[in-house]
């Protein structure tokens, strides 16, 4: 199942996607999906709704990420071997845990706003997996295929020198408004065939900057659920970005950094791809 | 004016504190303290109501945490100078910033429950500040104060171990569950003389262990607010913690960490105390 929110930034509507045309509004089901729908049992709750037909047609809505604003949003940093190597940084023990403001996320076709004072912008791909039910102290491995809802296209934008240079964290490099485009969909894993051999890729001005395959991951989606579990409470809703391959502009020499007008364009295999336009400061 | 949050975890309802005996319930007008309530005009709205009385009288009722889950926990690290010195790092140059889980949040008398795996957990006495409206690139520090909704204690339970031993990141040493007590009141500007210029301090088994003042703090409230209002955009209602004084158990020779059995109280003038059993791992 393909779930997309459509519709206004603040008013989107939950739909199912079946196919580039066509989408059933599952409104009545549930208002967004949220916290509350994945707690109550996720896309399980629309088969029914789904089998029951009333497609309509795609007329040019806008957009949004395909889930509700979440109650957290978690990032692996360095989780691809050589883009540990092109960052400088060793190949970490274990995933590296950082987290980025819920409010970061937006549509995968919005724009992504240089923040004020900014000079180091820069882009990840990243696959996103969206967590179904209340995950603790996972027993093994092999239980955290059963608490992803699905997965999605995430662009990690993160500003160097805010990151790297303003108190040792990571935080305040990450979480400038717009600074999460996620989308388009939420594929949920049935439709997979094995979410550890994914291609992904990224462009910058039609120039292709990273390319990569979620199989160069050093943690797996499983591990890394399995792992932070035993640190968190995990909720239903809940966003994590796993670490972006090769690529990005901090990576270049010269160093290549986001600038106003520039367009980006990535995808990941099966998970559809976004487009934003980077604009200047408000 | 004193906001409380009283009744089962899950169920507390809003009310406002006249004295130790008495509230007003205000769950006719507000559901409860969150974001939207903040955002709508927060304390403002329960003025009239208040005036209006009907004052009952408190009846054993767990307390909660004096507002809802906020939208992100916000936290600013090693901001006093005496604290710094005795973790062994230098005087930062500017705030440091992590983030924390909000499902940590828990009232100011339940249980700290220390993690599976752990072995260095800490205490925290933290001014923790209330932003009251949506907080984005404030031109001045002045500025700040109309952005603050109000001041609790909380206390900042941290991991070291995971902390400062799994990945250079400090979040999974400060997610854990029931991390995050604060209360047991969100205390309005208007009730304090100064922030600037509060006593606090933290018990563990009756022995004093914090003494501190908010007047040593290397970045103050209004200073923290502007500071990362430049980096992030602040929900009404997210919980900003400032840093914690000299004694956490990090800092004695040897070091000592909390154990099951455990008693810890803090406080800080104005604001209230709080009390925590320590309880072993789920």
């Amino acid at each position: 199942m393909f779930l997309m929110r459509i519709g206004a930034p603040g008013a989107e509507r939950p739909v199912v996607r079946l196919d580039d045309t066509h989408y059933i509004d599952v409104f009545d089901v549930t208002p967004d999906f949220g916290e509350r729908f994945f707690a109550a049992g996720g896309t399980a709750l629309l088969t029914e709704r789904v089998a029951r037909g009333d497609a309509r047609e795609f007329a040019g809505e806008r957009i949004g990420a395909p889930i509700a604003r979440p109650h957290q949003i978690l990032c692996v940093g360095l989780n691809y071997s050589d883009h540990a190597a092109e960052t400088g940084q060793a190949v970490p023990d274990e995933p590296i845990l950082f987290a980025k403001s819920p409010n970061t996320l937006v549509g995968p076709y919005d724009d992504v706003r240089i923040p004020r004072g900014a000079t180091k912008t820069d882009w990840e791909v990243e696959l996103g997996i969206v967590i179904g039910r209340r995950t603790s102290y996972l027993d093994s491995v092999d239980e955290a295929a059963s608490c992803i809802a699905g997965y999605c296209v995430v662009n990690d934008v993160s500003e160097r020198a805010f990151q790297m240079e303003r108190g040792g964290q990571w935080s305040k490099g990450k979480s400038a408004e717009t600074f999460n485009p996620a989308g388009p969909w939420l594929v949920t894993p049935d439709e997979i065939a094995d979410v550890r051999d994914l291609d992904m890729w990224l462009n910058v001005n039609g120039v292709r900057r990273q390319t990569g395959s979620t199989k160069t991951m050093i943690f797996d989606p499983f591990f890394i659920v399995h792992h932070l579990s035993q640190f968190m409470v995990l909720e239903p809703g809940d966003l994590l970005n796993t670490g972006t391959p090769p690529g990005v502009g901090m990576g270049f020499d010269p160093q290549v950094w986001l600038q106003p007008g520039d367009l980006v364009e990535l995808g990941i295999d099966g998970l559809g791809s976004q487009r934003q336009r980077v604009v200047g400061p408000r």
